[in-house]
This record gives C-alpha cells, structure tokens and sequence, in this order.
C-alpha cells in the first residue's frame, strides 16, 4: 500500500458544503477511498441509503461519529444516551464502519462533579459493549483535549483511557482514538501510547493553530500549526498500528468555508509533506 | 487565624483599572492584607518604593508573577530569560514575596518541538535554582491549562511538575502552584496532590465558564463555573498546605472591566461561600 493510500478524511471536514452523498463521490472523485461518517449527514440521507452509496464507491468507512455523551446525571438522560448509542452501533455496521467514535460527554447543566461524570461515562460504555461485540463493531474510546473537559469529554488523556480500557477489559471491542489535536502537549503521550500499543484502532490528524480562537472548532490544517504529527505517528505506528491516518478537520473560521474540493487538494498536498 | 484571613487577592485581578499603589490600598481598605504582585505594574511604580507601599499597608506578598519563560531555542534569547528571571528573584526578594511564579515558557515561533522547550525550561529553572536559594525566594513552578502550551507553559500538569521537582531535587526551594483553572480536569490531580504533599506553595482559586470564549483571559469568578473547588482545596490541604487562598482572574470581558471595590466585595462573600 501506498503512503496515499492510508489517507482518509472525515465527511465532517466538508460540514458546510456537501452533503453525504457529494462527500462520498467528492471523495472518490480524488481517489481517495476511506472516509469516517458523521452521524448527523448520515441521517439526512438514511442509514440503508447511505451504505449504498458507500458500497458504490468502494469507499472504506473507518468510524462513524458520534457515540456515547453518557454522562448525564439524570437516570433517563443517561438511559435514553445509552439507548441511542446502541443504534449507533447498529448503523455502524450498516455502514460497515470499524469502529464508533465513542465521546464521553462532558458535564451536564453546569454540574461540578467531574468523577461522578467519569463513572457515568464508564457504566454507559459498559452497558453497550455486548451490543458491540454482537455487531462486530469496536467503540472507539476518543481523548479529546482538556479545554473540552467541561463541553465533550471527560476523557481527557490517553492514560485515562487506557485505564477505561483496563476496566473494560475487552481489547477485541474496546479501542482508542489518537487524535493529535487532543494529545500532542501530553508529557506521558509516548509512554500511554506505548502501553496502548494494539489499542489503538485510529489515527486522527489535524494541527494547533498559534491564533486558536475557539475551543472546538477552530482546529488547523497539517502544517499551519505546532504539532509534530510525524513524531506521534511515528509512535502510533511504533506501537503496531497500521490503519488509516485520518484527516478530521473542525473549522468554522476556514476550512469550513473553503469550496471542498480545493480543501481536498490541499489535505492531500500537506498529507505527503506534514503526515 | 480566620478562614477569611487565608484570602489573597492577585493585583492582576485588578488589571486595567488599578495601579500598584491603588491596588494595595484598595485591598487594605477591605481588610485583604496577602496579595501577589504582577510585575509589569511592579515596573511601573519602581521596586523600592512598591516595597515600602507594601510593607507600609502591612501587606504579606505570596508570589511574583513571572518569571521563567525560558524556552527559546536560541541560545542568546534563553540566556537573556535567564538573566531576566535572576532578576525577578531579586526584585521578589525586595518586596518579600514568598515565591517568585514561574511559568516554563511556550513554544517560541511556531517550533514544533515541546520536548526540547520541556527541556531547555527545566535547564532553564535549574540554572536560576542558586539565585533562588541564596535569596531566600522559593521557585513556585506553575503548570497551567495544556491549551496554553503553546502560548505559554509547555509545563502542563501536576505530574510534570513533581517530575521536575524530583529532577532539580531541591523541594526547600522549587515548590508548585496548584491553580484550580490548570488542573481541575485533570484524572491524576487526586494523586499528584498527594505525591506533591510539602512542594505546595500556592493555591490559586478562579473558576472555568461554561461559555469559554478566550485561553487565556476569559477565567471566571469562583461560582460562576464548573470546577469544585472546595474539593481541590481540601485536596491541598490533606496533602498539608496551609497558605493562602489566592484569587487570581484573568478576564479581558468581565472582571477587568468592573470597579474593583465591587469586585473585592464579590470575591469575598464568594469566598465564603465556593471555596
């Protein structure tokens, strides 16, 4: 395979422009046959539709966004976020995706209890691990940065989630998602990266802009930011694996402007020089 | 001593309204004798006579914020960081500040490299640690927020900081400021806390805002966020700190803009009430 040929971007990197089906043939149309499915597009065209249409383009589905946000205090919030991350898992495999990328949820309604949140979090992926396991479909447990701790994700490092992982204790179901954005300033990431090691089930890149202006969704093309994305796909890949590298790009302010097929020339122009 | 005589107010708080001197007699006029001493206001009223308004208000001074920023890769910009921190411990000395707060630095011009400005910070600490002891000044490392590091600390945890505090081996003179807005998402705070035990020096109190809207300078009131911060301090306290509570905001929207006595007023019935 060539290096090329492990690209693969999340439909989300197109959120302003294109729809499911546009993303999937604009896609291909570059020749670029792996993408992640974000859920919202995913249900405006249909779940059996939209697996056509993947089908049709030969295109690999790496991970189906998102899963989880389980950590309401609420016993029927929490219940009905559970529920809903069974259809997740459900449509994950309609789509034949490998994995859910799996948030934990941040607090919920200016809630200070950040470890009661945790445990929620960690009960609710408990819950629907043997939905997983029966799909055939990993859930992908997903770091995001700290400054989200409050918004997305209680899950905030990669330790932390091979400590979930640990207390799942179901490796063939239970994966990580290393997103560079979430994990480059991490003083232990070669360390729980190394520990991870056949954990890991995807790679995400993106980059830190210096004149970061939003906490979620001003992320930055590989190569106009600080992050070495080499050196921690190096140490990805050092620990085993050998999946996609996954271009996922929130944007508001650029990205999300820009007409996507030139946004798509220009991932796969960084992609050779900054990945 | 009255838990409200644990209260130090940073004259940053008091940022765009309040010089030095007005700074330290508003707090006197509210019975807040500890305060910190942000430099650039230092500067302006010169260092002997900002000592002898400090000393004549019977104020007790916590830290001096900053020193440090010793992460350039070049070799003339680190040393003149350096030199600049001997400085600031001299200048910490004079007005009787218990520590001066030393933050590592950021990575300077979009380098990519955060393990060699870790390592030229704690190069950096270790060649000011002498100064520092000869002085009678403590060196209070800060981890901040990991979404300053880039800005301005590639130190980011409480780890990080009993890593390097095990490094320059000196805990009568390196201690660590535990602000809660830094660290209250982080999974190992609990035992971090306990491992620092005795390095504490400092607590900072302010609060994370749902509705985050700047890295830096967007902190909110205690009360006004998420984090639970009678938690940490009692965390701190267990570990057996037993200095002051210091409120320090950062807050171009809010805090800097109101009359400071309101704001005095306010952090005080806060203070009882959220920390």
């Amino acid at each position: 395979m060539t290096d090329e040929a492990r690209l693969a971007i999340h439909q989300v990197t197109f959120l302003r422009h294109w729809s499911f089906r546009e993303s999937v043939e604009g896609l291909a149309r570059h020749g670029v046959r792996k993408t992640a499915v974000w859920r919202p597009k995913l249900q405006e065209i249909g779940v059996a539709e939209g697996a056509r249409v993947l089908r049709d383009h030969g295109m690999e589905v790496t991970g189906l966004s998102v899963g989880g946000l389980v950590t309401s205090p609420d016993a029927r919030d929490w219940q009905s976020a559970v529920d809903d991350t069974r259809k997740v898992i459900e449509e994950a495999a309609m789509v034949g995706a490998d994995h859910v990328v799996m948030l934990s949820g941040g607090l919920v309604d200016g809630s200070k209890d950040v470890q009661g949140a945790r445990d929620r979090a960690l009960e609710g992926i408990a819950q629907v691990l043997p939905d997983a396991r029966q799909a055939g479909v990993k859930l992908g447990i997903e770091p995001l940065h700290p400054m989200l701790c409050e918004k997305r994700a209680v899950l905030c490092t990669m330790g932390q989630a091979n400590d979930w992982c640990d207390f799942l204790g179901d490796d063939q179901t239970v994966g990580i998602v290393v997103d560079t954005y979430a994990v480059w300033w991490d003083p232990s990431l070669q360390a729980e990266i190394k520990r991870a090691g056949p954990r890991i089930c995807a790679l995400h890149v993106n980059d830190w802009l210096s004149d970061t202006r939003d906490l979620r969704l001003d992320r930055g093309m590989m190569g106009d930011g600080v992050i070495d994305i080499p050196s921690i796909r190096s140490a990805v890949e050092g620990a085993g694996y050998r999946g996609p590298c996954e271009v996922e790009i929130f944007s508001e302010r650029d990205w999300w402007q820009r007409d996507p097929d030139e946004v798509i020339r220009i991932i796969k122009d960084r992609f050779r020089t900054w990945v």
